[in-house]
């Protein structure tokens, strides 16, 4: 809301729509939207990326593995990689906007148009925005699934605990102290139907809206992108044509 | 606060109310209207979805489920989908903003208001709207009430252990040394009540209340806006009869 | 501070005390206040409600209830409930701010004061303010001190444990062990007193302190704007009556 | 340093350090200046008092007071009193300013300098400023005092247990067992000596250093005002008589 | 998207792209094209270290070091001097920024460009750019790889325990029951999977991509900043033959 | 970037480098300066030190001091020390900066560049400069380290335990049980070495040459100002003459 409607209001005064003013022809506001536009996709980047990259190392912080549970191998492995993922995917993206941003600052700061580099780097702020805000949330989503199975898989009923597979003689004399509490968690059943309720019929369906809303966004968005830039095209010919 | 004055000022000046100012017809400013409605929309929906998306994800991993405690799996299943849901809910808000708003602000810096995406994606902004002003807070409500009644459950009496019915002939020779602690659970009363009192008495009449306010709102601001645009309408109207 | 200034600098130039300027007769001086004012609280109750319901969350997931301390029962209720209570009021005028603003915002980019819903949902607008500014402080005030409580409450004197007068037989066998540091816990006396002069020597005139000071405040600030908005009214009828 | 600049640059073009601007009087200006000075203070202390009642809480739900430590009386009192102190300070001065600044806020924007609340408030906003910036950030201090000791006598030692007087036969059969290893800290020493360098060596001077500067700063402010009133009106006096 | 639209509206309005305006020169515009760029620079530097040290010591403050598990002294070795990295890269990054930016900040607020410090500090200002931006990020990178690392050798099967070796004959008495839970660990083959694919599979293409990516980005902006300037110094070039 | 650019547009349009502007004569303009120079500094104080000393005071609330472990008394109290002293320095900082900002703010408001007490508080600005950019960053390193040694000397082997020269006829009978684990702790080599190559090899080098660079930062940055200040005499002198 800032101050944008500064310039609209200064500009009423003495601007008819279709003016001669050497900065705002077609081609040139063109231009200038693309560098408007490429820098609050790249604002937009660094402030989630920054954030969720924090959050993803605060859940691997702050997480505590028990050290008597037999955590299944994929669900380890799955959370050790969505993590580092994660962070990866969200450090890169700022990294491109860091590096990016300050250089669309100055040239918009000076109004050298042609000087911003959003053009040459056209396909590394993309890149960024769909790490970021496409498969940077799809991740997070996932992060949160791993971690409701972590939690839960503490309190779930494990089945014969491995140690009976592989010492069985010393099973015999004291297994009905240790494993039966192991055995008869009181509340597996709760635990394993809430994950699987969570991730099977919210986060599967979830994740697929997600997918197909985002992609969906993404082809709209450049239809209307392209739409617009067709009809400012025409009128620069219509225009020639006269 | 910010610089809004500024414009206001400036045009004070030199615009009579019903100028012939060609960005500011009846039909011109309904648009601008929109646009900035769209604007201030999308980057509140932004800020408290990161935010309570992070508060979820926080009490997630925070949250201690003790191995011993019986919780019923009503609770669990509810807390698991509770909080996907509120994660899901505020991430979806949060992509669809984080989409729309570079167009928007590439939109309004360069004042063509025709170019801005936000009367395509209308019903898109209006649902990541509600779900995260709506939806995502009466959801987060509940998880808080979940999050009183797992941690209050821990200093309950559970009535007779799982584990009796289980092993019972294992529950004769130790049974007073163990269940003991948890059947006697010295401040299970005070728990209980607390926990029920706090979801019925506070929670339900809370969340209705919320609910209800929600909608009434919701009507009263789409009323607002219809009367706002018919008395423009009208006069547009009067005007091209005169 | 930013750039309020701007505008003053710009009209000083031009615009005499008691112009003409169209838009700043005193009835519309008026009005505009009243879009102004109500612009700013709803964006102090947005910022104080989010920071105060987050930090409510936070305690409620992070306070550790230990299972053999006999908490009172009046303790358990009254911190479930005035954490439940904190969370609805301010997620409450959390919903109401954000509802109204873009409105709002929207209404000032394009200067139809008219357009503003800021009078139609006055109350509203006053409700959300009492809650999060008065209500809400209050409440915050007594979380705090249930906290120092149940936190003291781990480290008192507890007075005979209650499983002694459930099974008594089972005390004789081997009371001395387990029973004995709960009776006679080094920190009782202070704890006890530490939570008492906390609670009534300040907590109690403080909350009556905050009271008093708020409401007083409260009926101050209406007498100073019926005295402006008086004052205004009585300068439009004598130029009337010239 | 925004947009500060821009009014400097726009009034340079076409005012003279003496215009004859109708805003712009000495008498005016120092109203004006007042005004302004009061917004910055307000929002100062609106942020500062967020964060350190932030803080305080955060410090109160996440100190761990263990079962076994004799703490003594003074310090568990001490502890709970600084910590609501601490509480209620800073929520009565962010009460303060989020109910004045919003009037002032208005006033600001519709440049109506004599309809801003910040002369009938003034004690009150001095009352805020002192409670804020001076008494609270001393509590703050000491806060972090007591945090050290409450820390570091978990591990210091604290002479022969109370257990001992109490039930003295009790002490022959088994205290070798338990008692020995609270007797015998191994780091008492270092905790004790820490513990007291912390707070006589550091705190207290640097406390002694707070207050001393604070009052010099704030008569010295004091000083400075009444000068640059003194030296307006001097000049007020000398125009008249010119 | 702030206000940077407002100075290209208002000069749209009266300069043309060659004007004889005496600040724009092409010479004097690289000049502040330089400023804005070092302040936009420095700017980001400051936000994202002191985000990124304070994480960094969260980590280290809240990971904890199970005193039963023998940890492999190359991870606690690499742990500590990454952490200490980290911090020590982050701090210096930020001291320089907010050393360099109050003066460059001071100097466009009075439009003395070549007051600004930019050009002597150049050297500093691109080591603080690459210690944040490059180094430190892939620093936070390892560092939760490491994390990892030590997350899951809590629950990995860390073959024969060193105490075999030391004390033997000890070890014919009690063997059975302590070191079995250790050797046996329920989940040791998923953790150490899951470190060995975050790390190999995930972490060291992902950190090369970081770097090489990194390089030519750094390259590619320099490329672009010196032909900007070439065409530049080409333009003057060819005015001074006119 | 703001708004920055906002100013100079408008006066590149009328006002050539050393036009008659009676607000920006050269000696007017040096005192610009430093109103505008000191208000960024304060402005960097105030966020900077908040920041940190928060940080500080979560590290002593969330560091774990284990009972059973014999820290060296220099440890603690070096830990204690350096805490209190990173506190008191911060929150020294923020009161000096929040007590002046609001005076220059006010100041820079009406632009009366004389009555800014910047002048008047030179020194304590510059105190609070250096207390919180080079003192604070420096303890923050220091309190890192610290942090590092308490958390592995945990784990590190520590000896002899000190119970044993205590009572040693009651070492006799258990020893071997308890003070067993305590001297084999499986990863103390590890644990000793990263300390001393965290501490040694990495801290002290980068203390150095943070200490060296900012004190060279620290002249060179004076001595820029100087030379540029003496310039714009030598202009004046240079304009008397002629």
């Amino acid at each position: 809301m800032e101050t944008n409607t500064g310039e609209f209001m200064l500009s009423a005064r003495d601007r008819p729509e279709n003016s001669s003013d050497p900065d705002l022809t077609a081609a040139n506001s063109e231009m200038i939207y693309r560098v408007f536009y490429s820098k609050a996709k790249l604002k937009a980047i660094a402030q989630t990326s920054a954030l969720l990259a924090g959050f993803a190392m605060v859940a691997m912080v702050e997480v505590t593995l028990d050290n008597a549970v037999p955590y299944p191998s994929i669900l380890l492995v799955l959370f050790s990689c969505v993590t580092t993922l994660l962070v990866i995917v969200h450090l890169f993206s700022l990294m491109i906007a860091t590096c990016i941003l300050p250089n669309i600052e100055a040239a918009v700061g000076i109004r050298k148009w042609t000087s911003s580099p959003h053009n040459k780097f056209k396909s590394q702020i993309e890149v960024a925005w769909i790490l970021s805000t496409g498969f940077g949330l799809v991740l997070f989503l996932i992060e949160v699934a791993l971690l409701i199975w972590i939690k839960f898989w503490t309190i779930m009923d494990h089945g014969p605990p491995q140690s009976v597979t592989i010492d069985s003689e010393h099973l015999v004399t004291d297994s009905p102290g240790p494993p039966a509490p192991v055995n008869n968690n009181p509340s597996h059943k709760g635990a394993m139907l809430a994950a699987i309720i969570a991730s099977v019929a919210f986060l599967v369906p979830g994740g697929i809206a997600f997918i197909y809303f985002g992609a969906s966004f993404y082809s709209k968005l450049a239809n209307h992108a392209r739409e617009i830039r067709m009809s400012e095209m025409d009128k620069i010919h219509e225009k020639r044509l006269l």
